[in-house]
């Protein structure tokens, strides 16, 4: 047995079919228009002149409604998602192997579509082995000292390298991966494409100022939880993207020591913004940002005197992703970690790692509570701004103690006016 | 063709297999020491000697490891888990419904080792209807109204009821769930048991401090990444675990209505911390917590004035995890998100409940903004103060321009007194 309709539902219903013909809602009951909204949106019938016309209603509810699901005038109610184009992209890989074959064709479902900038290792000796059929400018030792010089404080030897891919590159997105890395595949066997993945973090918005608890609310079947303020479901521009990694994870050297079987077999499908406040460990093995933004933020200040070929042996990204984070948290930008994963393949030894790894460890009891702390001034509005401020309070605050940190400030400092140069406009040395 | 064995790696092997015969190492040089540690770890022949040892070695490398994985004088390392016994736990329900038959016999699998109090909503007017094999007991409008009494600014009607249960607790672990939820699968189609999963959150110490990018560093088969500071890995207390929703998720009704068809298909498998200052909206559907540490600031204090049957049209869940979460941040103790997930049933017409859900929606703008910068002083140390510090803030900040936030701060205060009457000691009354 059904229950016949109620006079209120067939007005709607014949409402909705003659939207066309309706000029007024004004003197209807609140409560009928938002109904009539509702419906209207459900049958799939709003377009830009129906809009108005809920518009013109003045109605609280409605006028509600239309801003907290950022319906603008258009037909449908979208997601705010930037459209990146392919050839807004730059691939970025630093090349410590002379034989990239294989992983450049086990990436090459992924690369062809998009531009790669290759950085040889400068205390690589051998020429690089590249196969064809990529679209890709190389960079080797002789082109950093054109276009850098050699009398600065920025080295870019080792994991370092591909900062300099981060200078010369010209395009507003950055995908950054290291090559000892493969494609991992996901539940189902697919490839996952950590390009597409990177450019849907950092075109979606994040959400810094409140925890969404289904995580990423602009996920297709996801959305904001109940309590979840309104004005604040627009979120703000994505930044930063971290991924993770299949087989070896990015341990340090101790845990891999003490834990040497110890190997991340588990997707977690999910992204989510970092809050606002919250520091983590950014780690540079695959990433993505917007080099616009906050490319002048990406620096390899920090060199540990022991610094080796592994990544455990490094901290320079850790240190750049507690800059950008920030930087981020202070000009309102988001930071977003998650998907998309790699494969991470087996390199070195980690018990032969730890007696360099110790100085990196140490490190980071003292940054880490200087970064947590650090406030910048409201004057300073641009990443170059916020990261020669974090420099000045390095140097200030860690320098005191530790003269490593006042190289570590020198080299920020440097890597601005290098940006400055370098970072935009043609290239120096280019014809 | 295999490498042969070097001169140092026999020696280890050997001093291995004779530790019990060896009584100093400081005369060894650190990196062999070092090795050594690791390879007696690795082999399993860590004992409480045989630390003793590595100790009076005083080599700092191997003191720091000591130190970094929390290893005590214990046979091997351990995770600083709680075991936490059935009977330290009561499982609360609120009864809406007086024909709990199948919910029970659904969750029969979970429930039937713990005890379970079941407060009867006072506005349900049938008997309630419970199958047998559960150990229970069951509270009414009568026994709120002889162990609370009646004339107090805290209802015990609909969603609170279960607050009450809270109270009559005597357990150190609350786990609560509403009884429009069934038990979910897992990814194999195994049934997902809530409770061992929230005690395990709740037993395992919480990382508010820093973010870990893969997740629960305490889970089996995770740790803490690269450049996680070693100070803060041995964690702090978690007191609030909050699971999440299969199917019907927790929208609010304007997203309910918005996106009828919307729901939650997608097990996220993590659970994470929620880092400090960072709110989140508490859902009360599915969460367990610490009663012995922050049970005094679970109150339902927030009551909209539509209040009516279906989550989405309540927010006292809500108000009142932003006032845990704000507790716990000043306290340095861990709230977390994400497992275990249950199955919610569908109930209600959201179209309907939006006529009443713009009050609670337009509180957020109002609330979250005030938790976000509210302090609480150093003199706070216990739940109990804390939340009548908050109490008194909502009086002097929200109630000024709302009075309704002026009866909230009343409730809070009036809960702190009863529980402080009711929540210890032998429950009023009782026999």
């Amino acid at each position: 047995m059904t229950t016949p309709p109620s006079l209120l539902s067939l007005t709607i219903h014949s409402a909705i079919l003659n939207l066309s013909s309706i000029s007024d809602l004004s003197f209807l009951p609140d409560h009928i228009v938002l109904h009539l909204f509702l419906e209207t949106l459900r049958a799939g019938k709003l377009n830009e002149r129906v809009l108005k016309l809920f518009v013109a209603s003045g109605k609280d509810e409605v006028l509600s409604l239309i801003g907290a699901f950022n319906i603008q005038q258009i037909v449908t109610p979208v997601l705010p998602t930037i459209h990146i184009k392919d050839n807004e992209v730059d691939i970025v890989i630093g090349a410590f192997h002379s034989d990239l074959t294989s992983f450049m064709n086990e990436w090459r479902p992924v690369f062809t579509r998009y531009h790669l900038i290759i950085v040889k290792d400068p205390e690589l000796k051998e020429d690089l082995e590249i196969p064809d059929g990529f679209d890709l400018d190389i960079y080797t030792v002789q082109d950093i000292n054109r276009i850098v010089g050699t009398s600065n404080s920025i080295k870019f030897s080792g994991y370092s390298c591909r900062y300099f891919g981060y200078l010369v590159s010209r395009k507003k997105y950055i995908i950054s991966v290291d090559d000892d890395c493969a494609p991992a595949k996901d539940d189902k066997g697919m490839l996952i494409d950590i390009v597409e993945q990177h450019l849907l973090n950092l075109s979606t918005p994040a959400t810094p100022f409140f925890f969404n608890t289904l995580y990423d609310p602009f996920r297709k079947g996801a959305d904001f939880v109940r309590g979840y303020p309104f004005s604040l479901r627009s979120g703000v521009a994505c930044s930063l993207s971290c991924g993770l990694w299949l087989n070896l994870a990015d341990y340090d050297a101790p845990t891999q020591a003490l834990k040497p079987s110890l190997r991340n077999t588990r997707i977690v499908d999910a992204v989510l913004t970092i809050p606002v406040g919250a520091m983590l460990p950014v780690s540079g093995i695959n990433i993505a940002f917007d080099r616009e933004v906050v490319g002048p933020a990406l620096c390899p200040a920090l060199r540990l005197a022991g610094e080796g070929k592994f990544r455990w042996e490094t901290m320079e990204d850790i240190w750049c992703g507690l800059c950008v984070k920030v930087t981020c948290d202070h000009l309102k930008l988001g930071v977003k970690s998650g998907q998309p994963y790699v494969w991470r393949n087996e390199r070195g030894n980690a018990i032969e790692s730890l007696k360099k790894e110790w100085e990196g460890v140490k490190l980071m009891e003292e940054v880490v509570p200087f970064f947590q702390t650090l406030r910048l001034p409201e004057a300073a509005v641009t990443a170059e701004a916020c990261f020669l401020e974090i420099a000045k309070a390095v140097r200030d605050q860690l320098g005191r103690s530790n003269p490593m940190f006042s190289r570590v400030a020198e080299a920020m400092v440097e890597w601005v006016e290098i940006w400055k140069k370098v970072g935009s406009g043609p290239l120096l040395g280019d014809n």
